[in-house]
C-alpha cells in the first residue's frame, strides 16, 4: 500500500472530526451536550494525538496514560475519540444509540460500562479529585515498582463546574501538597455556565488560586494547537502538578451559537448543524469520518499500542513481575483467612472489653501485616479512628513508599481519591473519618457503589455513644442514609470478633464498597470465635433461650450489649427471650428467606439501634418494637445520653414485655 | 462608687479569664477543647472589647453584629465571652456544667439552644459558608431599609480545619464575587491539626488563596493585641471581605502543652493546669473572675447596649419601622392564602399538563408578587430548576436590593448560604439544584434541620423521569436519604395544585426545613383545587372505586399518574383499586392513627414510587407490594426508563393481582 499518495489530514481535521460526531450525536439523541466537545475539540486533539498513551486494543494496560473528562456532560468527546482511535466497543452504531438504553454511549461517562472510560463522572469535581487518587496511586506504584513498569501520567478535562465545587479546593490541595507532578489538568477555560456568564456567579482568579495550592500553571487559546502543545511540554517538564488555563470558545465551530450558553446542554437543531458542516468545510454525512482523518486517528492510536508493546516486553523480563501481578490481583485472602483465625482465637480466649474502633486497629495489624499494598488513611482524626497500625509509614512528596495517608480535614477529598487508588489498581484501601462527616463523603460515596469500587469506610464515633461533642457529631439518620445506597455494604460490629469478620468481608469485596460503623465507646466480647464468620449471615441468633422464645431481640454494633442485658432481665420474669445480632442488613437480605425466618423467628421482636427506626423494615413487621432515636442526639457523656433517650436494657426489657 | 479607686484589669488580663475558664471548663467535663479558646482568647478580647457590638440584655437586637466560632469545637471561647459580657444564660454553673445534659453549654456551639450563638457549629467549614450568608443578608436588608436600621458586621474564627473543607472554596469564591466587605474572617493560624502538624497534610498558602478570591488579606502575630486591632481597623476600612491571618499559638498559656496537638482535644490535666495558672499568674479559683477582670467586661457589653440603645431609637422614629417589623415577623399567610386560592382555581379549570418543576416556577410567581422579601437562587440550574420568576432581580456586588441569587456550582455553599440568611432574619429563602446533588448539600441541609430553619430546597429532575443524563443524576436512594433526616419535611407532589400547596406549607413552616421533589418530565392535573390543603396531611384518598377497595395503591409525585391508570386496568378485570397520594411521609405520620388506618383501609397495598423502597414502611406492610427501583438508574429517554424498570401501569396492576 502506497500511504504517500493518500492525502494526509491535518490536525485541525482531526479536531474537527470530534465536533461534529459530538454535534450530530446530539442532534441524534435530541438530548446532550455539544458545547464542551465542541469547545475542547482542539486541545483533546493535540493531547490524544501527540502525547497520551492509550492502547484501544488493551484498554487495560496497567501503564497506561489516565484520561479524566471531569466535566462529564461532554461525555461525547470521550466517545468520539474513542470511535476514532478504533475502540472496539465504540463503533458508529454507538455514536447513533448515544444516550440510548444499553449502549456503550450513556449521557455521561460510566466506568465498567464502556471501555477505556477511566471513572464515572457527571456529578461535577468528582472527577478532578478521582484523578488525584489515580495520580497518587501512580506514584505510590512507581515507588514500588520502578519506572520499567509503572510511568505514566493522569490528564483530566475540568470546566468551571469542576472548579466552583469545594471538592476541588480538596483535590488541588492535596495534590499540589503531595507533589503529584504527574497530573495535568486543563481547565476548559471558556467562560459560561448554564446560567450565563461566570460572571454572574464567580470572580475567582483559578490561575492565583491553583498556584496557592503549589501548583504549575500556564495560560493558552484552546484553539492554538502549536500553544496547547507547547503548554504539554512545559507541564511536563515542571515537578508540580500543572494546571493549563484554556481559553476556549464553547461550542466551537457553530457559526451562530458558539460562545453562548445555549450551546452548553442542548441539541443544536438541524439549521445550525448545516451551517456549521458549511463553517467547517465538513462535506460528509453524520457518523462517517473521511479516510484521511481516519488514518491520522489510527495513527495516533498506534503510538499507545507500541508503548504498551514494548511496557509489556519490559514487564517480561522483569524480576519484579510477580509482586507487581500480585498487586493487581485479588488480595490473598487464603492467607488473610489463616492470619486472621489466629486472631480470632486469641479475641475469643483474651475476651477483651474494647471499642469497635480499637478492635478495627487491631484487625487491622492482621491485615496490614499479612498484605502487601494495603494503603490506609484518616481525614485527620487518626488517633481517633484508630486506622494507622503500627508499620506503616506516611506518604509524602519525598516518600511515595508509605502505606498512610494524612488526608487532612477533607473527608470528601479521601472518598473521592480512595475511589482513584482503587480505579488505578495496585492498592486495598481505607479511609476513616466520623461517622456523622459521612454525609461530607457522600457524593464521592455514591461513586464508589456506582462503579462498584472495593474501598472501605472506616467510620467511627457511630452513635450517641460519642457523647459529650453532641448532636453535630451525633449520627442518627446516618446508617438509614447508607443504607438507602445501592450497592453499599453497611456493617455495625458488636465486638471484636464481628470486627474482624467484617474486616475480612471487606477486603474479600470485589465490586462493592463497604462501611465500618464503630463506637467511641468500650464494648464487651461477646461472641465466641470459633467456626465460620457469622458477620457474613447479616444476622444470626447469638443466644436462644432454652425454654423456646416468647420475644427476639435484634440489635446491632453497640446495643447487642444492651439486648443481651434485657434478655437477663426478661428471663428473670421467666420470659424467653432470643437475642440476635444484626451487623449488616445488606448481607442478611441475601440469605435465603428461609434462613432469614430461621433467625428472627415468628415471636414478637423489639429491634435495638440507637438510630432511627427507617430501614429496620427488613427485619421489623409493624406491630413490632423499636428502641433508638426518633430525632437528634444531645451533648452529655454517653451513658446520660442513652439513659436520657431510653435505650437501656430496661427500655428493650419494657417494650418486649408491651408486646406480649 | 468611686470606679477611680478600683484597680483597672489590663486587657491581657480580660483574655486570660478566657483561658482560665475555658481551661476549667474542660478540666471539669473531663472533655473538651481547651487548645482553640486559650489561643484564639487575644484576638477574641481584642474583637469584643474594641469592635464588635452585642448587647447581652438584648441577643435578639436584629442590627447586632454576628459573631460565629466557625472552628466551632473551640465552644468554650464563646461560653467565657459570654459569661463575662454577662449574658443571662451563661452564669457560672453552666460553665460548671460544660458538656453535660440540659446545660446552656453543649460541646460544640448549639443555635437556638444558648442565646447569643448566631449558628451551630461543629461540623468543619460549615460557620464560615453560614457567615456569607448572614453577611448576604446584612447587605440586602441594608439595600431595602438603610444604614439607619441595617449597619452591622459578621465575624468569623475559622481554623485550620474550616479552611482545607471544600465548602470554604465555595463561600471564599461567593463572598469575594458578592463583594462582602463586611464579612471579616480571623484564621487561627496556629499551624497544629489533629493528626499533627499542618505540615502533614497542607501547603497551600492561605493568604494567596484567599486573595484569588478576591479578599483583602493580612497577617498578624495574634498574641500582639495592638497589632489585631490595627488589622481589623485596616480591614473595616477595605471594602473587600477581610481575612487576617492570625498566628497564634494552640494552648497558649499552657507551659509545657502548648503549640503541641495534644492541647487541641483533650483536658490538660491538674498538673498543666496549675503550671498554667502559674504561669498566668491567675491565683483565682475555677470560675471565679476578679472584680477588675469582670469590670473590664461589663464595660465592653456596656458599649454594646448603648448601641442597641440609639438603635432602638432609630428604629422608633424611622418611617421604615413597619416594613421592617414586617420583614422580620412571619410572612403574610393570609395575603398568600387568598392569592394561592385563586391561582389553585385557575389550575382546577385549566388542568395544565407541565412537570411539577414548571409547576413550582407558576407557584412562584405567586409567592413572590404576593409576599415581600422572598430571596430565591439556583446553583446555576436556574433554567432547569425554573426557580426564578419573572419580576426578580439578581443580586449583585452592586446592586444588593435583588432577589434571586446566582449561586454558582456550589450547591454546599447555597444550602449553608441559606442556613445564613436565614438565621440572619429578614427573608424567606429557598435554592434549586437537581435532587441527586441533595447529597452535595447534605452537611449544610443536616444543619438546617439540627436548627429548625424554614429553608426551602427545590429539587428538580426527582427520578429516572429525568431520563438520558443518567445515574450519576438519577436519585434513586435520595428520597429515602431525606426522609431519614430528623425534622426535614419532604414533599414530592403529584401535580400542579399539589406542588401550589407545597408552597404554601414551606412557606407556612416556621422550624423546619423543606425539600420539594419535583418532576422534570410533563404530568397532568389530577386534582380539583377546592376546599382544602390536601398536601398538608401527607397522604390522602384521591380515588375511591365504586363498589369498595380490594387494594390500594399509594403513590407519590410522577407515580401517581401510573397507579391512576393501573386502577383503570384494574376496574377493567372488575378489581377495586383506590388511589391515594402521598406527597409527604413526614406529614402524613403526623396524621393521627385513625385518620392514618382510615386512607390506607385495609385492603393489600402496592407503593409505587420511582425510587428505593426503604422509608415506605411507614404505609406498607412486609406484605405488601411494591414497584419501583432496587438499584441505581440508566442513560436513556425517560419513557424507556419506566419500561425497562417495570415502572408502568401494568407493572402496578401485576403487582395488585399477584396480591389478591
Amino acid at each position: 500500500m502506497n500511504t504517500q499518495a493518500q492525502p494526509m489530514a491535518t490536525e485541525q481535521d482531526m479536531a474537527n472530526a470530534i465536533r461534529v460526531l459530538a454535534m450530530d450525536a446530539v442532534e441524534a439523541a435530541n438530548s446532550g451536550h455539544p458545547g464542551a466537545p465542541m469547545g475542547m475539540a482542539d486541545v483533546a486533539t493535540v493531547l490524544f494525538n501527540r502525547f497520551l498513551r492509550v492502547d484501544p486494543a488493551n484498554p487495560g494496560w496497567p501503564d497506561r496514560d489516565r484520561f479524566v473528562m471531569s466535566a462529564g456532560h461532554g461525555s461525547m468527546l470521550v466517545y468520539a475519540i474513542h470511535h476514532l482511535l478504533g475502540f472496539a466497543d465504540m463503533g458508529a452504531d454507538q455514536l447513533r444509540a448515544f444516550r440510548q438504553l444499553g449502549s456503550a454511549t450513556p449521557g455521561h461517562p460510566e466506568y465498567g460500562h464502556t471501555s477505556g472510560v477511566e471513572t464515572t463522572t457527571g456529578p461535577l469535581g468528582q472527577g478532578i479529585s478521582t484523578a488525584v487518587g489515580m495520580a497518587l496511586a501512580e506514584r505510590m506504584m512507581n515507588a514500588r515498582f520502578g519506572d520499567d513498569l509503572v510511568d505514566h501520567w493522569t490528564w483530566v478535562i475540568a470546566g468551571d463546574g469542576c472548579l466552583m465545587e469545594g471538592i476541588s479546593h480538596e483535590a488541588i490541595d492535596m495534590a499540589g501538597h503531595l507533589g503529584l507532578g504527574r497530573l495535568i489538568v486543563f481547565w476548559d477555560d471558556n467562560g459560561i455556565t448554564i446560567d450565563g456568564s461566570t460572571d454572574l456567579s464567580t470572580s475567582t482568579d483559578q490561575r492565583a488560586r491553583f498556584a496557592a495550592a503549589g501548583w504549575h500553571v500556564q495560560a493558552v487559546d484552546g484553539h492554538d494547537m502549536a500553544a496547547v502543545a507547547a503548554a504539554i511540554t512545559e507541564a511536563r517538564a515542571d515537578a508540580r502538578p500543572s494546571m493549563i488555563a484554556c481559553r476556549t470558545v464553547i461550542g466551537k465551530g457553530a457559526p451562530n451559537m458558539a460562545g453562548s450558553h445555549k450551546v452548553h446542554g442542548a441539541p443544536l437543531g438541524q439549521d445550525e448543524v448545516a451551517a456549521t458542516r458549511a463553517a467547517l468545510g465538513w462535506a460528509h454525512p453524520p457518523f462517517e469520518v473521511p479516510q484521511p482523518v481516519a488514518r491520522a486517528w489510527k495513527q495516533a492510536a498506534r503510538r499507545g499500542a507500541e508503548a504498551q508493546a514494548a511496557w509489556a516486553a519490559r514487564l517480561g523480563a522483569s524480576a519484579g513481575r510477580a509482586a507487581f501481578e500480585a498487586a493487581l490481583a485479588r488480595p490473598d485472602m487464603g492467607a488473610l483467612a489463616s492470619a486472621m483465625a489466629g486472631h480470632k482465637a486469641r479475641l475469643a480466649a483474651d475476651r477483651p472489653k474494647v471499642a469497635t474502633r480499637k478492635a478495627s486497629e487491631m484487625a487491622l495489624e492482621v491485615v496490614n501485616t499479612t498484605l502487601a499494598n494495603v494503603v490506609g488513611g484518616s481525614a485527620d482524626l487518626t488517633g481517633s479512628n484508630l486506622t494507622r497500625t503500627r508499620a506503616q509509614r506516611s506518604v509524602s512528596r519525598t516518600d511515595y513508599g508509605g502505606e498512610y495517608i494524612h488526608y487532612g480535614i477533607r473527608e470528601h477529598g479521601m472518598a473521592a481519591a480512595m475511589n482513584g487508588i482503587a480505579l488505578h489498581g495496585g492498592f486495598v484501601t481505607y479511609g476513616g473519618t466520623f461517622l456523622a462527616f459521612a454525609d461530607y463523603c457522600r457524593p464521592a460515596m455514591r461513586l464508589s457503589a456506582l462503579m462498584g469500587l472495593p474501598v472501605t469506610y472506616v467510620m467511627t464515633h457511630d452513635s450517641i455513644g460519642l457523647g459529650e461533642d453532641g448532636p453535630t457529631h451525633q449520627p442518627v439518620e446516618t446508617i438509614a442514609s447508607l443504607r438507602a445506597m445501592p450497592n453499599l455494604t453497611v456493617i455495625r460490629p458488636a465486638d471484636a470478633v464481628e470486627t474482624a469478620e467484617a474486616w475480612e468481608i471487606a477486603i474479600a469485596s470485589r465490586a462493592t464498597p463497604t462501611v465500618l460503623c464503630l463506637s467511641r465507646q468500650n464494648l464487651p466480647t461477646l461472641r465466641d470465635a470459633a467456626g465460620r464468620n457469622r458477620t457474613a449471615e447479616g444476622a444470626y441468633l447469638l443466644r436462644e433461650p432454652a425454654g423456646g422464645r416468647d420475644v427476639t431481640l435484634v440489635a446491632t454494633g453497640s446495643e447487642v450489649e444492651i439486648a443481651l442485658a434485657a434478655a437477663d432481665l426478661l428471663a428473670a420474669d421467666g420470659i424467653g427471650a432470643a437475642v440476635v445480632s444484626a451487623p449488616s442488613f445488606e448481607l442478611f437480605a441475601e440469605q435465603p428467606a428461609e434462613a432469614r425466618a430461621a433467625v428472627l423467628g415468628r415471636a414478637p421482636r423489639v429491634g435495638v439501634e440507637a438510630a432511627i427506626r427507617q430501614g429496620w423494615d427488613l427485619v421489623l413487621r409493624p406491630e413490632d418494637g423499636f428502641v433508638g432515636m426518633t430525632g437528634f442526639g444531645a451533648s452529655a457523656p454517653a451513658g446520660h445520653l442513652y439513659r436520657h433517650f431510653g435505650i437501656t436494657a430496661a427500655g428493650v426489657a419494657a417494650t418486649a414485655r408491651a408486646l406480649l
